[in-house]
């Protein structure tokens, strides 16, 4: 008999050679159906495998992150045992699950072309295979029995991996005639993949890199049942019409230039105020909660980050130092602000009773990302983080945590994120040396976390062995508009750069103690949070927020003198207003008014000239009658006020 | 005969082998008196050496830049002249004349030492020499005779000197029994030098190079006549009371990190709050007079150094560029912002109508200074400039001028700088070959200078040859309270960017045609900006703007709960206050406030807490009364709006 424990504990004995599957059917048969991978004493393996040991489990379904990934990994396989059998002599390269799916890296052969146009006829034949329920099955073998497979068959690519890997037993999966080189875990059968969308064709690398052979890479996503993928397939429409890159060019926010470089976001006028409505928004709020503001410069010399710890870390995949004329001289770009803010602690003597001290930055940091990870303003080389510093007496620790659980939920309410959750990142349970910091400080930590949360009244999920070597986190992922997650704010504690920096404060004890340190964003930062509040709002933005409020449309030419008037009026109380002079038609210019996503549309014509009053049209809502634009100022203000009520 | 023509166009006739000095006697004896050199065709010349063609001529007193230098100059020859004297042996490296006085840098010769005690003594000798009224003598001789002369005196760093140059005639001066090798000019005799004053000692490395060997520096400033001594001693005195580095320690503005590293400044909060009220201020304006806030990333791809012609100019002097992963990828810290917003320009068509486009940015920009000539805030290696950039039709260049100057203008009232001078620079009046852009468009930029500055009503300098190879500009220098004088806002005209980007604009003739693009920057950057704010106020700031507003002084700790209590009520209306709990004496309480230049003190005792009072102290001016904090919050708000008025 073997003990299997389960993760609430719980231990039950079932026969050696017992599978996840196995385990499954014992606690109900609809979950047997429902387990796609088991992971076995922290590792993932197949459902189908025999454990033989006592063992802690879990068994992941296709809402799991593992099971996502055992799912598409094991559709990337049925892709590719479809394409050997459409496109004789194809060769693979290599074919991961991804975030949203998988892909596979295909050489269709000298003159073969695969196009968008094909993947329908791949689809349908993957669909054939799904029919035979082929069982997905683990072999062991040797190295050169594995090359030797490869060689026979012309997969020039797999051969060229496997020469790399260590001597040994080497892992391949099959599944009907397709046989792959593969970790795993994999789907019992091909039976469970119900629903299959090939997605579109790039070109990739051979490896990525450039001087080699450019591969076919076929997108594509699968689901256990048809109602998902339909409801994904409605999702991406819904992403695409949101597309913060589309809605930021329609509105200009923000651009890219290739000279300024890629990832480097060059904010536009109406991008720069609505981000200052933001910054002003956090300063005040950070202003209420005892933040102190702090400007740092955005590089630092070599010694800073050596002291810090980063210098080490400085691959050859990041920006590289920056010389100068001083031999042996290098300053580095800030990729955070903590090495800087930690300097400014240590720039006078500190007593406990100074205690929380408080540095706020909007720091612009700048990282080093390939050019093929960048996307609009959710991955860039350069952003600016919503960053601060909070250097504490571990006393203080869990107060303050608290605290910036209170900001986050206000920014949260304030921007419109009702739904988010929240991850306690904790040490491993059992192999506990690369912590560091004494084991009373991390448990006084961790126990701070936990209780703040729950004071909170945070739902939270505890991931045991996700801290950083330095400390436990809080991070919260938000939910928007069409059900997508977002990672935004971060909480972190810190005892390692305190250590580090040497940074002390005077105790009540007349001795020198070392602070606690708080990392937080809670937008993350401001480009990344800009992007998600675009893709929320489908770019309609609060009216507080909004780059343009309003915008007045003059029926005519004829009232046009009558509509400066009104919109040097607007402008004078501050509503941010525009006017459309343009020679178009009414029905035109509203149009045009909602592709802006501007909120008030304020119409003139005869009457309202002839009155001294306006027309208003909200827009999504419709028709708000005529009125004076006093009465509109006030309406406008009213909302305004409403919306950023606690912070007035 | 020869032709001398004058500054103002003046011709006169004259014998030839007369000299300035002869010159300033035929127009006044007391002009003569005061001339110490004279431009002679462009050339700076001692105002005895004979004339023997046509020429212009400038005559030089000591006010005049020049004069100041010739002056200096010989005052170092006198200071070496005396030293020979009370050190044989002694060896001479450079000592030139700088921005205030002079210096010459010695080697005592082996075991001697030149301690400050030697000063009075070494003053003391050149007072003896002036009244000898020794002739300056200049004398051109061969490069292998003065080598020779050095030589033979053992003199191994004039030797140096000299070889490095190149062969032919050589220039020495004489004075006494001193002669050194100098290009002058010099003033007629060491009679002029009426008051002297050595003022400090400093060790320098030969060359620069810290590998040689380190030399004296002996630093001193003279005078014509022994008021303007006094007078520059007590200004002296004032400065170092008013020094922005230890005005902004002693405040806590900003400080500097050598593991950040040196020029660096890192804002501290109660500068960083500074920083945004007059960030703050300028927005407001600057929205007022059209302009769009952007903002820009710190770093650039080459390519856009290439196209703006930075690139090669980036010497080995510079902050060295930024390598990547991918290979022949560099960028550089932005040095400046116009590149950036040329970009964004691009970034849509731009019609006649859309003009003028106003891109301001508060925009960090970094430039490798010499560790030596770092200073405070004034001269550092990363300074954030109050930037802007107009983008304009030709024929608006004139009207953006005037709106620029009118901005300026207004800054500098607000901020209280009454006295401020202007320079125009313009082309050299003869050697054109080094400008771009058509005769046209310059006489056209230099004639709308001219005549905004004028409308304006400001005195201007102008100053031709002055102005950079892609445009004329306007320089303002203001005068602080103690009557130095400081380079502060500059607008400068620009055809070479708009070329280079190739940036365009449609006409109302439906053609292309090329922007002008106008830089400017009122305050040149927050960082010197701020340092020369410190040292006009000497750290006290008008109400507005001032870190902390009003501090809170209870008589004894009896009173800690009431002044807690006005405390939140004055900073819930927004007066930014501290309170002071020390168990001090209110004595040294008004004592230490004064030294940290808060405007008001919120005495708080017995009879104020009984009658739920405040007793009111302003700084400088003294007892207000006993008042409700109702009423000190009004006086408070009615100051600060006076200062701020045009702006509500």
């Amino acid at each position: 008999m073997v003990k299997i424990t389960f993760p609430d504990n719980q231990v039950r004995e079932y026969q050696e050679g017992i599978t996840g599957i196995d385990i499954a059917k014992s606690l109900s048969n609809s979950l047997a159906k429902e387990v796609v991978a088991v992971t076995v004493n922290g590792e993932i393996w197949d459902s189908t495998r025999v454990i033989n040991t006592d063992a802690s489990i879990k068994l992941h379904k296709f809402d799991d992150k593992e099971g996502k990934h055992a799912f598409w990994h094991s559709s990337a396989h049925l892709m590719a045992e479809a394409l050997e059998l459409l496109y004789p002599g194809i060769r693979f390269g290599i074919g991961p699950a991804i975030e949203n799916g998988f892909y596979y890296d295909v050489d269709p052969g000298d003159g073969v072309v695969i196009t968008e146009g094909d993947l329908p006829k791949i689809e349908q034949k993957m669909k054939e295979l799904v029919a035979q329920k082929s069982q997905y099955l683990r072999e062991d073998i040797s190295k050169a029995e594995v090359l030797d497979y490869f060689k026979k068959k012309g997969e020039v690519y797999k051969v060229e991996l496997i020469s790399e890997l260590e001597d040994g037993t080497i892992t391949l999966y099959k599944q009907g005639n397709f046989t792959d080189l593969c970790r795993g875990p994999h789907l019992p059968d091909t039976g469970h993949i119900k629903a299959i969308k090939l997605l579109s064709i790039a070109g990739a690398y051979w490896r990525g890199d450039e001087k080699r052979k450019q591969l076919t890479r076929i997108y594509g996503i699968t689901f256990p049942k048809q109602a998902m993928l339909d409801e994904y397939l409605e999702l991406l429409e819904q992403a695409k019409a949101r597309d913060h890159r589309k809605i930021g060019k329609e509105l200009e926010l923000f651009m890219f230039s290739a000279k300024v470089g890629q990832g480097l976001p060059l904010w536009l006028p109406k991008g720069t105020a609505l981000r200052e409505r933001l910054q002003d928004f956090l300063k005040k709020v950070q202003k209420r909660y005892g933040y102190d503001l702090v400007m740092t410069p955005h590089i630092g010399h070599k010694d800073l980050y050596v002291t810090s710890g980063h210098y080490e870390k400085y691959g050859k995949d990041s920006f590289q130092p920056i010389k100068t004329p001083q031999e042996g001289e290098e300053f580095m770009l800030k990729p955070m602000n903590c090495p800087h803010h930690c300097e400014m602690y240590k720039g006078k003597p500190r007593s406990y009773k100074d205690l929380p001290v408080r540095f706020a930055e909007f720091g612009t940091v700048y990282r080093y990302e390939q050019s093929g990870e960048l996307h609009g303003l959710t991955r860039v080389r350069g952003f600016t983080q919503d960053d601060a510093h909070i250097f504490c007496r571990p006393d203080q620790l869990k107060d303050e945590f608290k605290k910036v659980i209170d900001i986050i939920l206000y920014i949260f309410k304030t921007l419109d994120f009702p739904d988010f959750t929240t991850q306690v990142s904790l040490r491993d349970k059992v192999n506990r040396e690369k912590y560091i910091g004494t084991d009373e400080n991390w448990e006084k930590a961790e126990r701070a976390i936990i209780e703040a949360a729950d004071e909170k009244g945070l739902k939270t999920i505890v991931e045991y062995g996700e801290a950083a070597f330095y400390g436990p986190k809080l991070d919260f992922m938000v939910k928007d508009a069409i059900g997508r997650s977002w990672q935004l704010g971060t909480i972190q504690v810190d005892y390692n750069l305190p250590e580090r920096f040497e940074l002390e404060y005077t105790g009540s004890d007349d001795l020198k103690h070392r602070p606690v340190m708080i990392h937080r964003a809670p937008f993350g930062s401001m480009e990344r949070f800009v992007a998600v509040l675009i893709e929320h709002t489908a770019g309609k933005f609060p009216l507080w927020l909004t780059p343009d409020q309003a915008i007045i449309l003059p029926i005519s030419e004829k009232y046009h003198e009558y509509a400066e008037k009104v919109l040097k009026f607007l402008n004078n109380y501050d509503i941010r207003t525009l006017i459309d002079t343009r020679a178009e038609k009414i029905g035109k210019k509203i149009r045009d008014a909602e592709l802006k996503r501007i909120p008030y549309l304020v119409i003139v014509g005869e009457k309202e000239a002839g009155d001294g009053t306006i027309s208003v049209r909200k827009q999504g809502v419709g028709d708000q009658g005529t009125m004076k634009a006093e009465e509109f100022i006030q309406i406008v203000n009213k909302e305004v006020q409403d919306q950023t009520a606690e912070l007035q």
